[in-house]
Order: C-alpha cells, then structure tokens, then sequence
C-alpha cells in the first residue's frame, strides 16, 4: 500500500496529551488494516509563538499543505496574546489558508454517554454542523478597525464559497441518507429576516437545492435554530451555517451529547482537510491525564474516512468504521472518562478503544 | 394617582392574542392596586406595511415615543418582505430609534412548567441576559452592502453604548443580589479571542467592572456560553452580550425553561422603553386562540416595575409582585398551556392569572 503523510500538531494544553492518546489508538488499527500512515509531528499553537515569536512557521505551514491530511491537537492559551487582544489560534490560518470551508461537525449520543436533555428522544440525536470555515463574520479576523470609541468587524458571503458550503452538505445528507436508511434533510440556518447577507445566502442555497431534489431542505433563523437544538434536537439532520453562526450551535450541539469530550470535527476543502477535536486546550486541566481524547479519536476516524473518499482505499473506510465501533464499544461496555463523572483519564480511554480494534 | 400613558402595539399573528390576554389580566390589576394606566392602541407590524405600505407611520412612532411605556405583542410574518428579503420588523426600528440599548431578558423556571435539562438543577435556573439592542451586528440592517457575488454586514461597537450596556448590568445584578440575597455575578459574553471589536468590548467592560467591587464579574467567549447553558445555566445571573449573540443565547434560555411562551423581555433605554415577549408571530397557531400569553404577562410585569422606578410609586412595583406571583400560582396550581403539552388556550391562561389577582 501507499504510505500517506499525516501532519500531526499536537498545539497546546490538552492539545498534546488527546493528540498522544490517539496515535497510541491509530497505531494498532493500521497494523491490523495496514494502513501505510507515516506521521510527522509539527509544532505550532500558543506556546510556540511564546517561545519562537511566530504561532506557526511558513515552513511548518508549507509541510502541513503538503501532507495528505492534517491531524490537529488544540491551540491557544488565555494569557498568551497578540498586541490587539485576541488568541493565538493558528488553526484558523489553516482553516483560511486552505480554504476549508467545510467545517464538519457531527454530533451522535454514544452508547452510555449520558445526553443533557430529559426527553428521551434525546439519545437518537444525530445531525451534523456545517460550519462555513473561511469568511462570515472570521472574514474579519485580523480586520478589525479599532479607534478609541469605536470598533468595527466585517462580515463577508461570498456565492462561490456558498454554493460550494451548500453543495457539500447537500452531497453530505445524500451519504448519510444511505447509511442510516432515510430521506436526507438539510436545513440552512441564517438570520435572513434582518440582515441582507443572509437573504443573499438563503437565495444561493435554494438555487443549489433545485440540484438535488432527493434530499429535503429549508432554513431557520439562528435564533430558531438555537431553540429547537434544545427543544427537539433529534429533527435535524445536516445544518450548513455560516461560520460564527456554526462556532455557537457546535458547542450547544456539543453540549447535548455529553460536552466537548464528544465533538470531533473536520474542515474540509477541496483539496486539503484538518481534523481535530472540537474542544480548546482546557488550562484548568492540562498536563493532569485527565482529558477524555474521545473527539480526536473520533476525529481521526473522520480522517481516514476522508482519505477513503480521496481513493487512499477501502482499507481506510473499514478502518474508520471499525474505530467509531471501538469508541462506541468501550463507552457501552463501561469506559466513563472524568468528564462526564468517571474516573477514566486519557490513557486509560485510549487503552479501553485500542482493546477494541481487532477484537 | 397621576394617568401613565401606555402605547400599545398588538402587531401581527398572536401578537394580537397574547396582547388582548394580557390586558385582560391588566385590568383587574390596575383597578386593585390604583393605577391610573391608559391603553392607546396603535397599528403597526407586517400587515400594517401590507396595507398602508409602511410597517409603523412616523405618527404611530411619535405617539409610541411620547408615551410612559410601550407594550408590544409581536411583530412579523414570513410571506411579507421588504425587498431586500428580510422581513417586516419595526420593533428592531423602535431599539434603534429610542436607543433602547439594554434587552433585558430573564430566565426562570416557572414551578410546575417542564425545563429540558435533565439535571434537577435546572429548576434552580435564575439568570438575565441583557442583549445590547442598538448596535453590534444588527448596526448593519438596511446597511448591508450586496453585490451578485458576495454580500457583507458590519458589526459595530461602541465604547458609549458599551459603558451604558456595562453599568446596567451591574445595576441589575445589585438589584437582583439584594432581592436574591446573594452576591450578584455578571458574566460579558463575547468573541474576545478572535476579534478585535470584542477584545475593546471586554476592555471597556473591564474597566466600568472597577466601579462595582461588590459584585463578581467575569467573561465567557461565546460558544463556551451556550455550552455552558446546556450544561451549568443555573451557575449564571447577568449576561450583558453582543445583539446577535444575545439574540441567540435567548432563544437557547427560553429553550431551557419552556420554550418562548416563558420568554418575557424589556427593552430598556436612558428614557423609553418596551416590553414585548420574546417570542414571534406564530404563523402555524395565529388566530386559533392556541398561543401562550404568559411571557406577555410576565412583560407587563416587566414594564411595572420599570414604571414603579421612574418614579410611578410603590403600588407599580406592588402591583408587579403580585402579576409575577399570579403567574406562579396559576401555574403551580395546574395551568397547562398548549406549547408545554396542556390543554390551555390563550383566554384559559389569561383567567387563571387573573383569578389570583387580589387573592
Ligand atoms: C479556538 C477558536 C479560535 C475556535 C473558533 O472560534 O473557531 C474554536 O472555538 C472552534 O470552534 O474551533
Ligand atoms: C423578530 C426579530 C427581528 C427579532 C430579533 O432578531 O431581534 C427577534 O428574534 C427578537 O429576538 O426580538
């Protein structure tokens, strides 16, 4: 087989020890599938602008895009900023750079994870988040006008990221159609009753929709959609937004399946993809073994899954199937990270799935 | 007793209802207590703009702003739209032309009504959002810049706005310390980390912090907040935020403690006010009678108490106490309106509020 290239960077905090945890998964589930992985460990995050005035070097970028995918820990810091205010986030240039607009974010109720809800429909939520990863309101990141009185952001939608954000999710909702078996449903969430940009986004959506009439659609306003993630989740099926929009309803939708510990996520582009948990860096726990590595375990099977999808092979579909399984079978049969009030630490959550692979 | 004058807006779908219901429940109010309330009411919403081609007449506005206060049910509907595509929304014109920068937007757990989270905690869940009204993204309405390629908003903040916004967070918190009899905590919920306006934001909020040592303060980057109100709302008491953000993160409130029927809010300026449920004009149970009119009620009691400390007297704030009471006791005592499974109409509900009226 063909060896693929990973760039892994672990970043910051937590960033490094989920990062760890999920190579010590991967290692014996591409042995057992051989798959030819070949990771080359990359610095980039908080600590490195610290230590090296730069959050991630031009060369450093350069192997990252070259690489046949991205493996991301988390990065940034509270007390480490730039002169303006903000984070050291690098994984936003990588989103920008390379055009990821895609920002996949699933959200599923594990077996024996327990749901925040009371209704019990609560355990079938399955839907996933498209965050437009490359303009809305982050067009303006590092744009911002700031005078003594006054502060000003800009947001940008432009057509050909929005017909490309809808034809993905449109395409996204097919495949998941097929897997589990019904009607696709996609639903655009926007703020088209107040404010032009959205109204100009909602007309391209429904323009891309006419292209795939197999699968539903229609829109919600944010502030809807906010609502009904908490009133009845489990309706919804794939939610392309823009990209502010899809940063808070990803950490609501998080918040339903268990916390942060449980949102894997992917930034797709044409070309290139990078894969991390959904979480930050955690400060208050870092460095402790406490970090449940469950969403970058989970995001690394999004990875191989992609990887399939870019003809690395069927071999990395079943790999990835046979690692949501892992991570499914050890949380079922008992494993509780201390997230949600166990006493598993990181290790001990990436030795409970890696027992699974093969099994 | 001096006549307030209070402008009454019904507007359009079940603003209507939850308007008439309300006042149904006024009056036996105002003659207990002796207040001399006089009800002007004035034509304004999607259908008024249908008609008449303008959705509120500088007549209507002038009389709406000359009055006391402004009580409005709601206003919108799906199918009338400017041309730019948004909808009909003079309520965010009366935010914006009466400078009504405080949305004041409070979250409670009524007793007997179900809250979605699971944890018991959650009917401990006391907190007040105070969405900025008057500015952040919503500065950008009928100012968005659309091309056929790509459409943008801008997002403004400022430091006079951000001050004022500040110290009537703080004021709140005291005020609801003192009732609640424990130290206030307010929250500033921004996007600090990646943008420079909210980085000014939190300064400026920082710096007004210095001038309430007596209560706690602190600050939450956006998306940690809705999942911090999926996972710990009853640990919050004053979210002073950004408008889009506030407007999302309330519709995630009223998710949590009964849907938008429990939704009441005010809309507070150095001069005027409104007060107004935070919910739509339901297009699906407009005109059946169907809809919930008690975050309506809870709003009149909102605007009460807000008369009651522009110098109205004691019997407002009286007059409040009882209202809020009254709806606890309906709904402890077995109201069951329709939104949370009952079988209560619009009329039913505003009986059993009134029926505890000097009880
Ligand atoms: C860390 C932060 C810059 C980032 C974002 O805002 O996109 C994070 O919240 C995310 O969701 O990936
Ligand atoms: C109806 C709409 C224009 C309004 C808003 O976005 O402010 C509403 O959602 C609200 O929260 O008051």
């Amino acid at each position: 087989a063909n060896t693929l290239r990973i760039a892994v960077l672990p970043g910051d905090g937590i960033g490094t020890e989920v990062t760890q945890a999920t190579l010590a998964v991967l290692e014996p589930l591409a042995k057992r599938h051989n798959l030819g992985l070949d990771f080359e460990h990359l610095r980039a995050g908080a600590f490195c602008y610290r230590d090296t005035g730069t959050a991630m070097s031009e060369e450093t970028f350069d192997k990252a895009a070259k690489a046949d995918a991205i493996l991301l820990g988390a990065m940034g810091w509270p007390e480490i900023r730039t002169t303006d205010g903000t984070e050291i986030a690098p994984q936003l240039d990588l989103r920008f750079r390379l055009n990821l607009y895609a920002g996949v974010r699933p959200f599923r109720a594990l077996p024996g994870v327990p749901v925040a809800l009371a209704d019990p429909r609560a355990r079938d939520i399955d839907l996933v988040i498209v965050r437009e990863s490359t303009e809305g309101l982050f067009f303006s990141r590092d744009r911002g006008t700031v005078t003594h009185d006054m502060a000003e952001e800009t947001l940008r939608i432009t057509r050909p990221v929005t017909e490309k954000l809808a034809r993905f999710s449109f395409r996204l909702a097919q495949q998941r159609a097929t897997r589990r078996g019904r009607k696709g449903n996609v639903t655009l969430v926007d703020k088209a009753n107040v404010f032009r940009a959205f109204a100009f986004m909602r007309g391209i959506f429904n323009e891309v929709a006419t292209e795939y009439p197999d699968v539903a659609h229609g829109a919600h306003y944010v502030d809807a959609m906010a609502l009904d993630l908490v009133r009845k989740p489990w309706a919804f099926d794939v939610l392309p937004t823009e990209n502010m929009f899809g940063d808070i309803l990803s950490d609501l939708g998080a918040g339903l399946v268990g916390g942060m510990g449980f949102a894997p996520s992917a930034d797709i582009g044409d070309t290139h993809a990078v894969f991390q948990p959904a979480h930050g860096t955690a400060p208050d726990i870092a460095g402790k073994g406490l970090a449940n590595p469950t969403a970058t375990i989970l995001s690394a099977a999004m990875m191989l899954d992609w990887l399939a999808g870019k003809g690395a092979g069927q071999a990395y579909a079943d790999a990835a199937a046979e690692l949501d399984a892992a991570v499914d079978g050890a949380f079922a049969e008992g494993l509780r990270t201390a997230d949600i009030g166990g006493s598993d630490g990181t290790a001990a959550a990436a030795r409970a799935v890696a027992a699974r692979i093969g099994g």
